[in-house]
This record gives structure tokens, sequence and C-alpha cells, in this order.
């Protein structure tokens, strides 16, 4: 059932409307992230991101669970992913900051699953080489966050279908049509690679179990977007031999236009990771603010940042700091902070973001092949 | 539409009920191979194979092009395949002899796919390794038929899946549920692997040409019943870029008691090629013929060789010499011949065969590695 009730669509294809994030825990039936696992988590990990602090990672599945047996000294693996469909956007950057984080604190491999078999099926307008080419791409972003490569595995679907198809085969020969129908709202006029294409996002639950010859626990970070697949997943794990993946949600990076999340098909209100410092000039300053029509009703009223898109922006990825948060926060609402001055200082921050980035992603170029698992 | 208004089902996975061949032509809108055709194949080969001459290859698609093509120096490549759900039976050499006559004949490729993937898919009991290593075995009874290694190119799915999965995601993208739904009579209930599995036996029609660099015109040789898949294949093939492939469709080799086609889930009225002299003496003697309750009544009435299984099979597999099938007919419908000693003769050919069959199956292991193709 992708279209609620509540009238916004959000399927892993389609997300449009304005999303209810608590109506899609009662929906999906997952789990809120309560005080109690953050506390959990914190224990164990020794801090607690900024993401799982602000509710930006907000639900779950069997997170207890996985603490538990990582505390039996049973490790899970990370697994998350990226469809390849154009080059990466800040947005995309929030769930593999979060991954690197845990990876870091637990020690724990990483399996990175790029689809460039999905965005070719579901995308009429590309073709395999543009989906590969931008697998790569993409794949340099990773590198670029600064990822251990001895225990981050990097894969292309089309360059590792030899050990993926047989994975997935196992789930094909559990789920029908009924089910990818219900689940993703398909209909006869879907293609049958689309209707196949959930089998390949399940087999990576199952890898590092067969990697590693015993069943591992996998933990998959991911837009709540993506829940669906595991929806799925999880239904057919036990039956052929392996655990429920787990699960920890992100709500989606919002657009600069104030409208939804951030979508590479809209690049003006979108920050890729190769825009140059120019393009991130022109972006902020006509991104959607929370400020009044004139600086005089602005200094009189105050502005809003709670509607506020350049707020969010910084909210969601480039203020860790949350006293810093409120301080610009306080100071727009009382009318002390003007949106010029305000986009100014998230202009830098990202400039300054993305001038590392970019060269920590060009030298990624060399070390490509220590990630990428190959056939 | 599988079940006709003749009430016969047929589909690449069910076939039962008498089937009307005639009406498949119509059904299907093939092309009966008619006597232009024959002459003209006999003409290039320079003579003309019994299971021709007999109508056991009775319909084609786009045959008439081929030679056109062939005449003007462009090749084809031959493609036909085997689901490795069990041991090989003599009725699935049928269009491998043919294939193997057609190659001798014209110098050209085979390609060879064992669909492990399919069989695993569709068959609820079948696991992977089971699928996997029958299309081993039956690669065997390929080898042994005296294909030229230089010339003969066999693969199983999953081995060859690197190279598969691109050509089949290709033909996925254009092909949707409604399509697989009315050709194959899939429901709801149909698993998303044998949804997609259409695209994995399509996917070699389009190999030689990627191998060779330029289009390559392919003609199969199979059983009618397997026509449905190519179908949806050649509605694509033009749109993205290669040939429709060409088709020669045979009749179903007869099972032992005379009820429909021989089928490996019923082992005693099929012989396979693994059966001991033992297994054939008991199948053959307990086969149905179209002899009289009492031998003094057979003398009087003759027997009915149209209605017997042990003339069929004669007719489809053992006996190349129209003289000496006609003959054994006539000396059946006189009278003369009781089915004692009629059955007698057919066991001897099978024997025959069988053991030298058998001996060069079991020299096949070591050539094994020369004909798989694998990522």
């Amino acid at each position: 059932m992708p279209r609620s009730k509540e009238g916004y669509v959000l399927t892993p294809w389609e997300v449009s409307g304005d999303i209810d994030y608590d109506d899609l825990v009662d929906r999906f039936g997952t789990s809120r992230i309560d005080n109690d696992l953050k506390k959990r988590i914190e224990k164990l990990a020794g801090d607690v991101h900024f993401m799982l602090r602000r509710n930006i990672f907000y639900s779950h599945r069997d997170m207890k669970w996985i603490l538990d047996e990582y505390e039996k000294g049973n490790k899970f693996a990370l697994y998350t992913g990226r469809g390849p469909s154009g080059h990466t956007h800040v947005g995309h950057l929030m769930p593999w900051i979060f991954a690197k984080w845990v990876q870091d604190k637990f020690g724990v491999d990483l399996y990175f699953q790029l689809t460039d078999d999905e965005k070719y099926l579901f995308n009429f307008d590309l073709e395999m080489e543009d989906t590969h080419s931008y697998a790569l791409e993409n794949a340099l972003d990773i590198i670029a966050l600064g990822f251990d490569p001895a225990k981050t595995h990097i894969f292309i679907d089309t360059d590792y279908i030899h050990t993926l198809y047989p994975l997935a085969l196992k789930v094909a020969k559990r789920v029908n049509f009924s089910t990818v129908k219900a689940v993703f709202g398909f209909d006869n006029s879907t293609n049958v690679g689309s209707i196949f294409y959930t089998s390949m996002q399940s087999a990576p639950c199952f890898l590092p179990s067969d990697r590693e010859g015993k069943k591992v626990p996998v933990v998959i970070p991911c837009g709540i977007d993506q829940d669906a697949h595991f929806r799925v997943t999880r239904d057919v794990a036990e039956t052929i031999g392996y655990y429920k993946p787990a699960l920890l949600h992100n709500k989606l990076a919002p657009s600069l236009d104030g409208t939804g999340k951030m979508s590479a098909s809209i690049p003006k209100t979108t920050i890729f990771t190769t825009d140059s410092p120019e393009d991130v000039e022109k972006k902020v300053s006509e991104s959607f603010t929370g400020g009044r029509i004139s600086a005089q009703e602005q200094r009189e009223k105050g502005g809003e940042p709670d509607i506020c898109a350049v707020q969010n922006y910084r909210y969601y990825l480039f203020e860790p700091d949350d006293a810093k948060v409120r301080s610009i926060a306080d100071r727009c609402r009382s009318g002390d902070l003007l949106c010029g001055e305000c986009k100014g200082m998230l202009k830098e921050n990202i400039k300054s973001f993305l001038k590392d980035h970019q060269e920590r992603r060009e030298k990624a170029r060399s070390s490509l092949e220590d990630f990428l698992l190959k056939d």
C-alpha cells in the first residue's frame, strides 16, 4: 500500500507529498529508536551520533537483538547501498556517514551494494553503461568518506553477479507476484526485471554469512523508503537458513526548496558532491528560507527556522554541534540573524566540506580496486 | 493461452493431453516446414536428416531468411538447451542429434544452455546443488553425441551469469507482467524468479553477436513447447539491436506407454541415457503396443503400428532407415510380426545405442572443460 491515507507516496522509487514519519512506523510495523536503545548504543559506542540524537535515524527493526548478540561477542555486519542513477548528492551521504560511525565504533565490516541493474531496469532513459559508470563514480564518494579498506567491501551488481545471483534466486523462489504487487505497488505493466529486482537487494543480507561460513547478523542503515525491500527479505530469511536482517531507518534529507526530499532529478535544489563553489553559492542563495519579505520585517518579527531549508541542511548534515544549531535558530527567531548572513554560513560549511571531499574523491580513484569485490 | 480449445496443455513446463501439432502452427503463428524448404536445406546440406524427412522437425520461424543469409556468406549460430531437472532421457537427445547434423553440414557454432536456475525456480523440491549437478551430468550426454569442441560452447546459467545477466536485463526491461501472464499462463502466485526467467532463456540468442562483435543470425532447434520463450525474445530483439532468432520446432518424443510425451517424471515409461540393459529390457517389455489380445488374434487381424509406442520410438529416434521402418510396419499389419519379436528388435537397437553412448559419456568427463564456457 504505497499511498497512505495521508496522501503522501513513499516507495523505494517514488517519494512525494509531505511524509508523516510517525505514520510510517505504524504502517510498516517498525519500532521507534527510544531513549533506552540510544543509551545502550551510547554505552557500547562511547558516544552517540548526532543523527541518532536528533532522531534523523529514528526507527529500527531488531536492534535490541543485534546489541544482545554483540554483547555476547557475536559481531554484526553492516550493509547499505546506493542506486547509481546519477552523481551522489549530499543527502545520499547521510546513511553512509552514519554507517562509517557505526563501523568505527563497533569495528565491523560494511558491505556496500551499487545497484546498476536496478537503475537500468527502473529508468527507461538510462543504459547499462550509464548506470555502471555512475556506480564507479558513486564508489569514489563512499571511499572519500574515509572507510577502512580492510573492512569495507563495495560491489556493483553486474560485476558481482556470479556471487549474488544464487543468493537472489533463493529469495526469488519464495516471493510471488502478489507480494511485490502489495509491497511495491507493481501492476501488470511492470517489467519482469523490476519484478525480480527485490531479490537482488535482498541478496547482500546473506553475503556476510556465506563469506564467513556461519550465520552473521546484519544491520542495514538506510532511508525508511527502502524498508519495503527488507520486509520481503525478512519474510524469507529464516526459511533459507539465515538471520533476518535488522534495520536502522533514517528520515530523508530535505531539498533546498523546502518542498520535500532532496532529489537528484531536481538539480537546482540539490547539492551534488561534484558541485563547484559557484554551484553551491547559487543553489544556497536561491534556497527556500523561513525569512520575511523584507529585512525590516524580519528584524521586527524574526524568521521561522523550523520551516527553513537552510537550517534543515545544517540540522541534517552540516552542523553536528547541537548548541550551534540552537543558537543560530535563536538568533533567527529574535530577528538578529538575517537570511543573507545565515546562508553565507551554510555556504562556507558546504564549500569547505566539498573542497576536502573532492580532494579525497580524486585520490580515491587510485584505491578503488582495494574496495571493489568482483567475481 | 496455454490451454487450447482442443483441451491439451502445452507450456515450457507442462505438457498434457493429446497435442494437436497442426493447431499449434496456427495458434503460435509459425510456418510449416514445406517441401520447398526441405529441398533448399537438402541442396545446401547434401542430404536431408530423417527428422526433417519425417516431419518430426515440422515447423519453423524465419528459416528462409536464414538460408538467404547463409547463401550470402553470413553464417548463423545454433542455440539450444536443456533444463537440468534430472538425468537425460533419449527424448531429450532428439533436437541435440539434429543440431549436431546441422552443425556438421553447415559448419556452424553451437551454443548450449543448461538452465540450472530455471529448474531450481520452477521445482519446489530441487535445490541449486541438485540442478547444477544434473547440468554437469547432462553436459556429458551432449558431449557424448560427438560435437566438435572447437565449435560447441556449453554453459550452465549460474556459472556463466556474469556474461548472461546484462543480456537478460536488456530483455527484462522490455517485457512486462501482462506479457508473461498471457504467454506462459502465470498468475499472482508465480514466484518472481520464474517471472524473470524467460529473460535468461532469451539471453543466449544475443550471445553469438556479442562474442563476435557483429549481428549474427541465430537458429534454435527445440521442442515446440519452448516456442513461447522465443516469441517473447523475437518481440524485443530488434529494439535492443539484434536479429530476431529463427526457430526449427520438433514434435515431442512419445512415451513408452503411448499416452503422451516422454517425461522424466514417469521413469518407467522413459529410457534414460544412464539406464542399464536390464532397465531397457523391462521398460520396453512393459511398453504399450498396437498388438492384439492374443498371438492368434494378431496373426489373424494384424497389429496396429500407428498407435504403437515401440514403433514410435523406432520412428522418432532409433531407425533412420525409412524402408526398414515401413517394412516392420507392414509385417506388423499383416500379422507376420508379433510384439515380442518386434520389442526384441527395439531392445537391441536401444541397448546397442546406450552401450556406445555410455562409453562416450564416461570419456566425456575428461573433456568437459574443453566445452564449458565460464565467467
